[in-house]
């Protein structure tokens, strides 16, 4: 039942509201007022009332640069915040909590599908312009302010005033959260007392701590092993490890006969009802749905415990970028699994065809790209990913075959770019991602029938190749050798590493992926003329 | 009413569609065969059908290199295709013709909201597998399409094979099409000479033609002109031309206020009955939508006689970035007007703040990346937009004022990159975009006092630049001498100008625009001091 205190502690919050977004005097014309549409300042004053580490100081303090009360919330930058919600917030009620705690109980009841609960609001309510759009879009004026504060109750000429008695009503929560959090712990000591291996297991996960030697499981390959496409060494990987990491948990966005991300004991996260899984299950059909996989890994990632990881082709990354860019603003270690990298995938064309994506990612902070060569650097690529718990990868596999090559190996591949094949005095660099280092090392081999003598560098991440040392790099790139690089990707963006590129400058097309790769130039004759231009 | 060689036809098209989808045998997982969900083969075999420049070799060529029928239809490659519908294609019917055609004329009595019309249709209908994934995931087995071709009465010895039943049947379709597109062009003449005027107009906007001289009204601005934000300049070129390019149309994803966008005489795209405008007006309130935004402009603009614009803030390209795709594929003049285009938005924070956006889009095919530095900048980019009917644009503009620069000039920013303050014997190059450009001009100023020569070069546009002589871009940046690049954005792309870089490795904060400015170097102090660093 809703008590009096209940009504003072939500008009505290309007008009101490009104106080905060009048300090943060920006002008900004996007800001959250009385207003229900941006609840980001509401959020802060709600942790303030509730006993978080945030003072009033710090609220007023919303918005400024290095403060604990950003303009939006962001993960571990507050306390009490755990998610980064993104350029959207959430909606706050009205004074009918009677109404809305029935609405919650009553969806509480239905177990079998989600909940919508539906709660209107009135717009910067309490306001002379309460319903109108002007209170989402500017401050309210002084006198309004005025005018709202006397209507619920305050003193005018006071600022940034919480009375005591909602302090103390509000202290009850506090309590609450404290007795259910040590109720939990207790909870969980018994049950680590009473099955000790699962208790250790969930503490395990929860820590992100991985198993021991969990990498002794990644497949190792030798020039000898048959040529397959990348994805496959990926279902190898998985099929290798899924028992071994039971926290990993995924699947792909309704193409999984393609992305080949389903190992072969996976059991379907489904109702039993359905016959086709059990909760139990820790496979994914995400439907054609790639910004609300994106948006799920991250709900999984911040839950704790699990490995989330998605799947679709590379170039469908697109329709998710606004989530998977808040697994890298959020430092959450969501995997994105993405086949069919290049123009290598043929037939379905330049619809189908990434050509801007790496660089876009390239760009984009704190996450991993990975162009993988060959099934020992696909290995590398996950173990490189599982270990970096603090942001997230995409990992480009092919669809079409390379072979396992010679020099390359699952530590080389962590430092993100190395030597894969040497040559004493070489004249020209050739580097490539992915499958055209294959071509890479058959260009050399042409170069050297004519006595050119090129190295072959193989850079499976840039990210990963700029966190090693400069002198490791500078024995990578040596000053004064000519560098060419190939990728059958955007050109834009390799400049920092080759004085030449063969790449895309234009989009794909449809056609059997070895006549593309000649349209477009990734053989290794072409390679060798490009190099022999190029060379000092 | 659907008579025998309405069925002749569609089991025809049944039969081709299975010897077409065996002969592109590229073992491709996601193939349309006769399965209802990827209907691109469908769409050839009827244009081959219906009469268009499509012959049985063409349809033999299936997803093969240069030929007219690639994996996904692509506008202008295919006769009779308009527009690129994307990576997903739409849905054929059943053998119940009356019942589409009669919801279709049920439909069309609805002139109030738009309709769905909901076919119920049988995956593979014919084959052992039909209504299985089966026959979506790989061809049929010879056996199988035999009694696919028994079954609907044709020799299953024969492949590629219409009855000339089909073909004289179908006449009639291309005569009823040669009728209305004969009786249309009657109209549109005799439209032409009873009101000349507006005929030459209708005649004009169609081919893409611009009224002379409409440039002329472009604002321009000297030093002396009042700071104001790029966006700002962006509004008053939009109320200068409304009226000039009466085929401008367009509006904002529910940023209208923020993003300037509403010239002062618009009216509204809406009903007549809501009262909120009518259905000639040319502003339109896409809603919170930017995909569907794209996917409008890509519609508006693939009809044509239309300059379609759409609006938001910068960092939500990437919620449209499928569409905004398909407009440079397409080969669509769609214009996207992006403001709070960095850091510079201020207390929203990095949720809002675009870090790889620019590069992302640098790198995609046949567009137009703009940072306009100043209000004649800004006049300069509209002028190349809307002169560029074959690509889409993207004009990046700011939140926060900037003056107006001493040397900024309409005609150069056509260039995409020019010298914008000179310095004899310049030691060092300071380039920079949009709102970091004056702060360029500070810095080399500040050099100056301590006898440093620098030269500052504006560079709206990386693509204009690029596509200039290599006389001229020899001219901006001539050999051996260092340049400095300053852009608040990801620094990723900017090697093939710049040996060092001023720009964002990380994403934002939250705060006033100066603050975070100063934080994150961009200060006429710091740039200076790093030119000291990089100068020769």
């Amino acid at each position: 039942m809703t008590n009096s205190l209940d009504i003072l502690t939500i008009n505290t919050i309007r008009t101490l509201a009104a106080d905060v977004v009048r300090k943060a005097n920006s002008g900004h014309p996007d800001r959250f007022v009385l207003s229900n549409g941006h609840a980001c300042a509401l959020q802060y004053i709600l942790l303030h009332i509730l006993g978080y580490d945030l003072t009033m100081d710090d609220l007023k303090q919303f918005r400024q640069t290095d403060s604990k009360t950003p303009g939006h919330p962001e993960s571990h930058l507050t306390p009490g915040i755990e998610v980064s919600t993104g350029p959207l917030g959430q909606a706050d009620g009205d004074n009918d909590l009677d109404g809305i705690a029935a609405a919650i109980e009553k969806a509480k009841k239905v177990t079998d599908k989600p909940s919508i609960i539906k709660v209107k609001t009135i717009i910067g309510i309490g306001s002379k312009h309460q319903g109108s759009e002007k209170v989402h879009g500017s401050p309210l004026a002084p006198d309004d302010i005025v005018e709202v504060k006397k209507k619920y109750g305050f003193n005018p000429e006071q600022f940034f005033h919480v009375p005591n008695e909602v302090y103390e009503y509000c202290k009850h929560f506090r309590e609450r959260g404290a007795k259910a959090e040590a109720e939990w712990k207790q909870l969980l000591e018994k049950y680590c007392i009473e099955y000790p291996e699962l208790g250790s297991e969930i503490k395990r996960r929860f820590s992100n701590k991985l198993p021991d030697n969990w990498t002794d499981h990644l497949p190792r390959y030798t020039p000898s092993d048959p040529p397959v496409a990348t994805r496959k060494s990926s279902e190898t990987v998985l099929n290798k490890i899924a028992d071994v990491l039971p926290e990993l948990f995924g699947g792909s966005a309704d193409l999984t006969p393609s992305n080949l991300t389903r190992w072969k004991t996976a059991i379907e996260f489904q109702p039993e009802s359905g016959g086709l899984g059990t909760y139990s299950g820790r496979y994914v059909r995400f439907g054609v749905r790639e910004h609300g996989m994106a948006a799920t890994l991250n709900g999984l990632a911040s839950y704790g415990g699990i490995i989330p990881f998605g799947a679709s082709f590379l170039n469908f990354i697109s329709y998710g970028l606004g989530a998977v860019r808040l697994s890298a603003l959020s430092c959450f270690r969501a995997i994105y699994i993405m086949t069919h990298d290049s123009i290598g995938l043929g037939e379905d064309g330049p619809t189908h065809q990434p050509i801007e994506t790496a660089a876009s990612l390239r760009a984009l902070p704190n996450i991993l790209f990975f162009r993988p060569a060959d099934g020992n650097e696909v290995s590398g690529v996950y173990a490189a990913a599982i270990q970096n718990t603090e942001r997230p990868s995409v990992i480009a596999l092919s669809r079409q075959n390379v072979p396992n090559l010679e020099g390359s190996s699952v530590e080389k591949t962590l430092k993100g770019g190395y030597v894969l094949k040497e040559a004493d005095g070489a004249q020209i660099i050739l580097v490539g991602t992915g499958t055209e280092v294959s071509i890479a090392v058959d260009a050399a081999n042409l170069l050297e029938k004519d006595c050119i003598k090129a190295r072959v560098v193989s850079l499976p991440s840039f990210e990963l190749f700029e966190e090693q040392s400069l002198e490791y790099r500078l024995s990578v790139f040596p000053d004064g050798i000519p560098v060419l690089s190939i990728e059958a990707l955007s050109i834009f963006g390799w400049s920092k590493y080759a004085h030449a590129n063969l790449g895309m400058r234009s989009f794909g097309s449809s056609g059997p992926y070895k006549e593309l790769y000649k349209k477009y130039g990734f053989t290794p004759e072409n390679t060798a003329a490009k190099a022999k231009e190029v060379k000092s």
